[in-house]
């Protein structure tokens, strides 16, 4: 590997040694927002070659269930999925993959930019399940990495109006940086005053809430802040079980939708950055060596910065 | 009009004065499942003629915001919709409509038939937003009289398997005899043991999910019970907010949406009775006349039978 | 295999040695229609079981390109297809398939039913393109096999009215048998005449038209025939060039789809059959012994009856 | 009216008196790209005030029938069209219009935006249909005023590689100008060497391509060119039959869609232009006063530029 982001369910396994069901037993490589140059071909292999750099796509699905078959292989139940126990990661020098899981990055397009393209899958996820298009007005709430790639996307996708809320100020900042038109910045846990404020702030309520928060209050906005036949997108999870307003989303038809990763995400993002649609180098705001991991991830689990990058070559 | 069903809605406005938002400020008519002979015609009318047996639907949209011009016009927000306030319903001798939401019935579909076109237009919306189609396996939380129309719509749309919950067995009973496959006694609040009471009675979980009773608890289990990839449709719907187990459905990529009302379903409930492929008499257990409307809404308060019909022909 | 089924494209293999760019170049075995008993398991193949009754479907796809991944694999352009060039097909005593391609069936289902899921899955896709569903009006044309399970499916699905034509009055009686409502003898090129045949047939111009036939003048009724908004779906495939209206199916916004075999649609066929939906052994009229194959090839190449099964097994 | 374009079907009204079955059988106004400002108000109307300036959409639908309810108002029956006979056109210093389908115009949009917003709108509708979204690859064969409009549309919708093709070197220039990546100059009517042409230029097949100029070489090229499972849109209509290559559409399930006009596409055309998405300014090469409107229509007649406007107030 080449490049390799710090995500924050790295840093959940660095720290709890499980998330949800999934639980470390045995030592466990972590990573698996990465980028590498191919150093040896499997047999077989004609899409790639040695030198080649590449975007690694990190689950491989078993190919042959309904949903691998139907397209939302992201719902294999025998995903590998890199660093989800019990199968290691890729923040490695070397590490196996199959072939048609890594992309071939253009010249212009850089191995830290191929890293990216993971939280971009997400985003592009979550706006493909959105139907973010041409003219949509879109909330993001939150605007850590996950509600910012989701800006990007919204923006690329031809939304006229992005507006951001947060908790934080300097959060909405970056937000207004890449591209967010309006911000609200979030200071009471009543789900229907933030929701009038969103309104004021876009002039109408938005056709689509994206959550990224994963905050209670945050869900529930994301409901009353919507227009009726719109769609909200759970991206953000935090507790299992969250007091929802049903009936004003059932009668409205405000759609409650959640995403699992990316499902054919990675050729999408990739055009995006390779077209020049979007400008993902922002996002970084850390570098640390493969031997400096730990650091690294110290920083990550302070918070620090946006997006802290470890670049795994020997120098 | 000639042939009345009353409806949940209209038995809770007679003894609350209220539903939500909709409040009964002014004397106001009932009923809104109904069907007709044309006594007159409006000026310009040419799509009817004195004498036509129609079927009513009974809400009536502006016809010039976005829902209305972009097929929803279900969530028109200047809708007259009879027996929501402040309009009239159409349990009355004489009743004036719009013309193109007059359906006009076959010489074989009778006026009862029409009448019941209603409450089957709940049952097209709902699989409808569900993606109920050939093959689909579906569970029916509910067997009230809306229950009983989804699982014959869900059943003429090529349902493979249909199983149907219930606290009452004599409802089940009911369920079965329209065509439920499966039926489960719900006995616990425990979700995820009545969603695991589904997966044993059907051999999996189903595709789909249409809620009909409102119940917190049924909400969850649908949720729980629901395939990965799914659809939870909500049409029960009793107390404003519901803890739900957000994360169990985000991950899974289960879809929750809402339905209000419907929108263009009578086509397509017509059709359905008109060509045989679903026979809605079974549900008419109660006849009244005009005359006996408090005995009617009096049987309907205490639950008795499926559907209560009123006749307003005077004899 | 126990049961294998004539198909016209066998047939056409068979006399003509290619069907457009694929030729057959060495010996190869025909069949694709069929279905078996699993005698032997390959290493690690768990979802079956010696003795299991399986239906075959016929084409194993690459399952790591774009159409792969999108749940669209039947464009794979390595597809390997039996009795497509250079693969053999599975009209033998034995024959080896990939385990998630075999489909388990119930015991009431026979291994003649199981070898009609073929056929039957290619009316499931025509009918999936077409977006027939509940209420749907439908047209088919042409009513040899394919024709016969479009109407099987269309009706499976709640079209609620479905009208066939024909050039010969036996097939369409057929059609009758099948369930189709309307049909019409086509008896003129003039595809505006016949189309205006089929509107007074059926009431109204039909929501979708299957077209099965191939003609270059039903291609044309179709068009003409279908309801501004509607679609035709193309099956039936004979010249390569066809003058088409486009101006009528462009400005009526009448869309064109064509189909490629099937996708994921084994499980919907069967399920159809497993569950009484549809009866398709009507569609078998003649049977042969393996033996017997060249016997069963002159008579599907003389025309006659619908269906020809070939048994494979040694009594 | 402040501003009035001149299209194509202005000046073949003009010249020919009849498009198709639509013919002119008494003075009529031509025109149906306008925007201007409000001088009065019907009865009843509180969504605009005078001196609002506004956008046309120039068509209103009636309201009623089945296109209207699923919107699909385009296909409206009963449609009055501006410069469609027996309706006048609005290029006149008064017209009365509904206000629905009046759009306000933001402060910093002109009235000559405005009155571009018509035929943005058919390339709103046009990528719409085909589907065009984040990293689509789009082939647009046509440079005119629609071909370019789709340029602008298809790129707003995060299109990552788009490429045109027409007969005219100095518009294949202007489509390069508004965003085109490549571009092929068609010089011959072998519909399988242009398509071949424009998969070197764009390294791979389009996923979709819309087809503006019309010509049957092109239709067919439309067809070769596009990827399997892709879309072909036809825009661009000429002669009434095409010999079109339906096996190959038919088998690689190319689609094909018309359209026609567009619908609920002014909102998006607005907010594309409102939000600086777009820059629609350069599609106007010539500007005249109501006075010299033969002078313009007979420079739209020789084809010069690309979209002349007419400016209709008095001075």
């Amino acid at each position: 590997m080449q490049e390799v982001g710090i995500c924050g369910s790295d840093v959940h396994y660095w720290t709890h040694g499980r998330i949800g069901d999934f639980i470390v037993k045995a030592p466990m490589v972590l990573g698996h927002e990465a980028s590498g140059i191919v150093s040896e071909l499997g047999q077989g292999v004609t899409s790639l070659k040695v030198g080649d750099r590449v975007a690694i796509e990190p689950g491989v699905p078993c190919r042959m269930c309904n949903y691998c078959k139907t397209g939302r292989y992201n719902l294999c139940l025998d995903m590998k999925f890199c660093a989800t126990p019990p199968y290691h990661g890729n923040l490695a020098r070397y590490y196996v993959h199959d072939a048609d899981f890594c992309f071939k990055l253009p010249d212009h397009v850089s191995l830290e930019e191929g890293a990216l393209l993971e939280p971009l899958s997400v985003g592009v996820h979550a706006t493909n399940r959105a139907g973010v298009g041409l003219g949509s007005t879109v909330l993001i709430c939150g605007a850590g990495p996950i509600g910012l790639v989701n800006i990007l996307t919204a923006k690329a996708k031809g939304a006229s109006v992005v507006c951001v809320t947060d908790i934080d100020e300097s959060r909405l900042q970056k937000a207004k940086e890449l591209g967010a038109d309006y911000t609200v910045k979030v200071t009471s846990r009543d789900a229907q005053q933030t929701a009038q404020l969103v309104e004021e702030a876009m002039g109408e309520k938005p056709d689509i809430t994206i959550e990224c928060s994963g905050a209670p209050s945050s869900l529930q906005t994301a409901i009353y802040a919507t227009k009726s036949g719109g769609v909200v997108v759970l991206v953000g999870l935090g507790q299992e079980h969250v007091e929802m307003p049903v009936v004003n989303a059932g009668v409205r038809e405000v759609d409650i939708r959640g995403i699992f990763r990316y499902v054919n995400c990675y050729p999408t993002a990739l055009a995006m950055v390779a077209s020049g649609k979007v400008n993902v180098k922002p996002l970084i705001t850390h570098k640390f060596k493969l031997e400096e991991s730990i650091k690294a991830f110290e920083a990550a689990k302070r918070g620090e910065g946006i997006k802290i990058m470890i670049t795994c070559t020997r120098n």
